[in-house]
């Protein structure tokens, strides 16, 4: 006994010198392998899957897990073609469901029709395919009695059970994403001690807590990525990374925050859905994927300055990646270049940033400013005062030029099934025009905008000034970026 | 004297023997250098640049052209780097105004501010540039006084001198383009003693006359080349070539035609305008150019079957070619493999052709019959009987396939200048579903067809059926071609 206390007393110490969150302004070796990964592959897969439904609440029938050709292999070994580097599995989501065979609760895969152990096969895959193993776990949980006890210990201790068998029995895991923290006070979940035990059984684990960043440290108070300041607080510690989902950082994302006075280096991973009606989990008719130039600026995006994406590629009711999810990253790895695998490429430098835009008109709508249309942020915008519009973007000095990518705002419409979204976009001609030898000269003219237009042109010119020209919109239009490089260097991410 | 009648009646034999166009079922040598050049620039440039018209009545004033920028050099330099073999150059239109010093008219560049002989200029970079040189030239005069005589002869007499500076003052001439022949009796413009006259002076010359062909030879009877059918009457002769500005042929384009009960081998030569708003002379603001896709699949379908393609690319009032056209064409040229140069390239082969195709649902339209979709004209199409559709295309054995054209038919709405015209697109949401393993599968979803819409997917796939759904549309659809295809192996033309 003695023996075993010293044992776990090592161990212990162990622990907390060399693999708890480090505080330290720089990113330790152990970050790096997350940067270094990059890209992900995110999985929603259970019983909302076989209901229609985003976020269930406990009590829909194990029954109603059914997955007819249910191939968890062919999820990883399309995540590889399709050039990621690991996938985030979705083990057990808000409603408790979860997809392994757990000792701690009945509400799982082993209950259902399907008694595939998902976790299991989708680890086996992954070593197969030579690609990484990360997590989702919910922390909320709708269906589990203790979830609700009035002490939280006990409902920590379950999670603790749950977290030994998914670190102990499934290889490496090479991240933790924890979500659903709004459902207690934030100390209930009790995370210094949730963390001490994953890394006692994985020290390689990076751990998150959704909605890590607050200004203060306290929920109300949450920032998304795009507002953090250096310095703000950490609202969930320990953890090795950040997350808020579904937001998208600052091109200038701050990496140092504070814990405690101390600072300490965070990267953020993006959680990015496919579907262009905000469906995070597959629904039974076809929805449309997002379109490809707008997932190709989203990648460069995501995945500069340390930062990191995971794409969520949901498979359906049968346990199958629709066709249509799967050409769509299929065509995005040609696009990028990393079909089958290979180095993740890097986006253009963005000429664009901060330099002088000035519209030939604008709405007086507070938040929608024209320097918006430049800033650091994909998440604000700027709106027209009138359906035509021109804006002029000065680059202070004459730049080789070769692409020009839009980002047209929309107006979210919430569509009567309760969780979907459908982006209407406003612009139906413009035009893209360069001032060259001192005259402006339209180089492009195009109908719709969307999400994101990417124009390559197929010279380099040389020009200081660009203009976007709104030319017909069926609605006042916003735009939420436009950025101006030159590609003709291949560029990849450190 | 005697020598020279001597001379004369020499060449003249040596005319009617070897140059004068064949009277033969295949395809003549000198027919073949046309085929082989395949794509050509055609160049509207004059007067009516000057004055935001199409065709004007031969009263502008000599005085309204005047380009401050003319440099035809460049022209024919963006014509070489767009991958084009030749060009055609409108030395003369309807109006009467010529494009170089002529002696036999005083409506030409010398009576002009900028004098400059722009046929020469062109001509002169073409050798530069190693281009060959084609000219265009209108039959119908609305300035020349001889035009309208009862006697045709003094006109014919007027075209034979000013063609004679065009075919002994630049070099070599590839093509002759006589259009406007509607303007008079058939008969009255003596083309046998034109046509006679030209291969005096360049017997490599290859000659048409606009509406080659029609029924029984007869104006009124004039058929588009879609309705041509082997052993229609050729109704201008003796042609090399036929054209039909601004049809498309049909891909079984018949290439036999009858001249008096001998049949005739004559390839078809496609004239096509930039621009999508149906403006062959440059206008003074940007008009926006044809999509990329439908450029791309127009070109493999008029330069198939030993047929050709001229893209109108025209300079503008400053005597430039704007970069907004010259991007597009160099868009075109990266598409096709031809920046700069290079053998063309042919489409993959259209698995579609006549296939069986099944609607949902069907307008009752005379001539919009389903079986449009899919034969073999693209100016053709099928109504749907409502705003949602679907068409199933049975290819009767599983073929490996990987790539969807779609067309879609416009309403073509006249804008108030008069001349241009708006394409009208209604379809908004479409998916395109195969039948892979017993089951349908969506394989690409997306938002506009617009004039065509090229599906590239990212595997190869193994399917017997294909099908196209409208998912949502602002008025009843109607679709000229779905063309299906492999094109993983690079084919070139012959």
């Amino acid at each position: 006994m003695i023996k075993w206390l010293k044992q776990k007393l090592v161990l212990t110490i162990f622990v907390c010198a060399s693999c708890l969150a480090s505080s330290a302004q720089q990113i330790s070796k152990l970050q790096m392998t997350q940067v270094k990964r990059g890209y992900g592959m995110f999985i929603h897969f259970g019983l909302n899957t076989f209901n229609q439904i985003e976020w269930s609440d406990g009590k829909l029938p194990l029954s109603s897990y059914n997955p007819d050709r249910l191939d968890p292999d062919s999820w990883v070994k399309i995540a590889k073609e399709a050039g990621f580097k690991y996938v985030i599995l979705v083990t057990k989501h808000h409603e408790g469901f979860a997809l392994w065979d757990s000792k701690y609760t009945d509400y799982d895969v082993a209950g259902t029709p399907v008694k595939t152990d998902v976790v299991a096969e989708v680890a086996k895959a992954c070593k197969k395919y030579g690609l990484e193993l990360g997590l989702y776990y919910s922390l909320w949980d709708r269906y589990e009695k203790t979830h609700d006890l009035k002490d939280p210990k006990p409902y920590v201790d379950f999670m603790k059970n749950q977290l030994t068998e998914l670190l102990t029995n499934y290889g490496q895991v090479c991240e933790l994403w924890f979500d659903g923290a709004w459902a207690k006070n934030d100390e209930d979940w009790n995370i210094p001690e949730v963390y001490k035990h994953i890394k006692s059984l994985q020290p390689n684990c990076l751990v998150t807590v959704n909605h890590t960043i607050s200004i203060d440290g306290k929920p109300g108070t949450t920032r998304a990525p795009v507002d953090q300041q250096k310095g703000d607080k950490i609202r969930f510690w320990p953890v090795d990374f950040r997350s808020k989902d579904p937001n998208l950082a600052r091109w200038d994302d701050p990496k140092v925050f504070d814990h405690q006075g101390k600072e300490v280096y965070l990267m953020f991973e993006h959680t990015l859905c496919l579907s262009n009606r905000w469906n995070w989990f597959q629904k039974r008719g076809n929805v449309p994927p997002r379109e490809l130039d707008e997932l190709e600026e989203l990648f460069y995006w995501t995945t500069a300055n340390d930062n990191i994406m995971i794409l969520n590629v949901p498979p359906d009711e049968h346990g199958q990646i629709k066709t249509l999810e799967k050409n769509r990253i299929f065509e995005l790895a040609d696009r990028l270049g990393i079909r089958g695998g290979g180095k993740l490429p890097a986006g253009p430098t963005n000429l664009s940033f901060k330099m002088s835009a000035i519209p030939t008109n604008t709405s007086a709508g507070k938040g929608q400013e024209i320097t918006n249309i430049n800033d650091y942020s994909l998440e604000t915008y700027w709106t027209a005062g009138d359906s035509t519009t021109s804006v002029e973007i000065d680059l202070l000095e004459t730049k080789a030029i070769n692409r020009v990518s839009i980002f047209e705002q929309p107006n979210d419409i919430n569509l009567p099934d309760g969780f979907s979204t459908l982006k209407k976009f406003h612009v139906k001609q413009f035009s893209v025009e360069l001032l060259l030898n001192g005259k402006w000269e339209t180089v492009f003219m195009g109908d719709q905008i969307g999400a994101c237009k990417i124009i390559r042109l197929p010279n380099v010119f040389n020009t200081r000034k660009v203009r976007l020209n709104i030319l017909r919109s069926d609605a006042i239009p916003s735009i939420q970026h436009i950025g101006i490089s030159n590609d003709t260097q291949k560029k990849y991410r450190k």
